[in-house]
């Protein structure tokens, strides 16, 4: 795969097994309604016994992302681990069929392919209660650096710092991209993540290792550790970033999204919403949008019209990949 | 299982691969747009690995209608075979998460858990084809004596004629219901099932076998071998039957369903529909709905009633198990 790319995606391989539940199922649990939860294999398996019919979708934060670019007409690729076992090659078939080369060899022996579950209530919010199986496995090694020099943007998902030797291939692909004169993009992925990992972030942001950064207003609050928007809002302006061509897309569901760039903060209003099924991936869906923008060559709030055209599509149907053809819809929206 | 159930399900256990293709692909690859065609496993491989993304969910006929059954609140319970395979552990989690008694056990060798690769055009319809797999193992072993006994309704799908052990599975099944006088439905399942098994089908009704039958007009149709709808529909009400409780339901798409028993033949019109998105199941929920409202004592008219809603809530979603809770739909709509 060392044909040019658009589009490089790092990130956890997770097949998403997604129920519907009600309210008192997650109080009954003790899950933390909206966020990500990771948890052992004894604890998925009893989840598993006691949650309804499930549908299996192959998932992942960042793999979410590179369906969505992929869809909307970008030459992606992604490095994520998964296991030899259905559910891998399921995962593997998924990537290739949206037109990804996934080329990172599955894991012949340890834990099983990653997977979520994912408890979906009647208001279309999602409970996710991630085993990180396979995924553990993703080391440096896994980052083949022709691959990474040919990729015009390389994404990252703030998740890779859980599995304990996915950092190194994180930073490795960030120094390979930098050297190859790539913009790297990393995603804040979930404010309890970003409870984990703050310092690592905002390291790497103010070390010039991000160029395109994406959060939703509340892992920008998670950030700067404050309750109060404008004052996140406020942070992330004022950081004195190395990169002047940085640039913040920040998601704050139906209130639509920020551009924050060194000059301006532009809004960009959610797009129309037929209806609300399931809102995994919105987020994921979002960044594919905007980084197809972006490798497009729109303008910033353009990517973020698109982005938020996808964050729509993914959020009317049960999964986080896209169902329609996100393209088309572009066109017709005008966007593309 | 040997609590008494108000419904026993025999039918091949069959997961469901999903994914939206456009009609040039069907014709690209010699597909009959609509049908269930049976392929083996090599065409399966070849068909899967040209497929777009794909949702997993739990699929099999007889398997869809026991579910819709089990929403609306019956005590169910499935006779099906599967493989001890990641698909077939799926499988029997989905059934027992819905409340359905699965006990048969899983194959330990031989071919993997069945898949039907179906292919959703933009029109909602959908294309089958289906590797039976772990399904050709089931046998009249399977069937235990007692749990069928138990059930005050036995009911069995046409595709059961097509894995060589099964049909002794089914006929035996037919025998120990009525011998504990309960009522025993048959689906035809599809008009090529029906072109496959005609004469055991009509014998099986004409013997008396049979006490309520699912049948969609082109089943009808077929089974009759006439393309005109009312010539069919004369031939079912003139025959002459032993039992004189018959009932059948044949449906109509969105022309609803007509109720056909001895002394009278009544239309019940098809339930509103917001958006169609697949077919998959729409004649299985219909059976589900319809024998609901059996084993609950309603009315021909409002079985059908019932069975029409079930059957539209599967068909405004992606695969053939209810996603919506079908009791509090049937509630809300004065039917239950």
């Amino acid at each position: 795969m060392t044909d040019r790319l658009d589009l490089l995606a790092l990130g956890n391989a997770i097949v998403d097994v997604i129920a519907h539940t009600d309210d008192a199922f997650l109080v009954s649990r003790g899950l933390r309604k909206g966020g990500m939860t990771l948890i052992d294999e004894a604890s998925a398996l009893t989840l598993y016994d006691s949650m309804g019919p499930a549908t299996i979708i192959s998932g992942g934060s960042a793999a979410n992302t590179i369906a969505g670019a992929a869809a909307l007409g970008l030459r992606t690729g992604f490095v994520g681990k998964v296991r030899d076992d259905e559910a891998g090659a399921h995962y593997r078939h998924d990537m290739r069929a949206q037109g990804v080369a996934f080329d990172t060899p599955a894991a012949t022996d340890g834990p099983a392919t990653a997977r979520s579950f994912i408890l979906v209530t009647p208001d279309g919010e999602r409970t996710m209660n991630t085993y990180l199986g396979a995924c553990q496995g993703l080391t440096a090694a896994d980052v083949d650096e022709a691959t990474v020099r040919s990729a015009g943007i390389v994404y990252l998902e703030g998740y890779l710092w859980d599995p304990p030797a996915a950092k190194d291939a994180f930073r490795k692909a960030v120094e390979i991209a930098h050297g190859a004169g790539s913009r790297v993009a990393l995603t804040l992925s979930d404010s309890f993540c970003v409870d984990r990992y703050r310092d690592e972030f905002l390291e790497l942001m103010r070390g010039g290792h991000v160029d395109i950064l994406f959060a939703n207003i509340h892992e920008l609050k998670a950030l700067y550790q404050t309750a109060d928007e404008a004052t996140a809002l406020a942070a992330l302006r004022g950081e004195d970033l190395p990169h002047d061509h940085f640039v913040a897309a920040v998601t704050r569901s139906e209130e639509g999204a920020l551009v924050v760039t060194r000059e301006q903060t532009r809004a960009v209003p959610a797009f129309p919403l037929e209806r609300l099924v399931d809102t995994t991936g919105a987020g994921d869906l979002f960044a594919g949008g905007f980084l197809a923008g972006l490798a497009k060559g729109l303008d910033h709030a353009d990517c973020a019209r698109l982005g938020a055209m996808a964050a729509a599509e993914v959020i009317s149907h049960i999964g986080a990949r896209p169902q329609a053809d996100l393209a088309d819809m572009a066109r017709q929206n005008g966007i593309l």
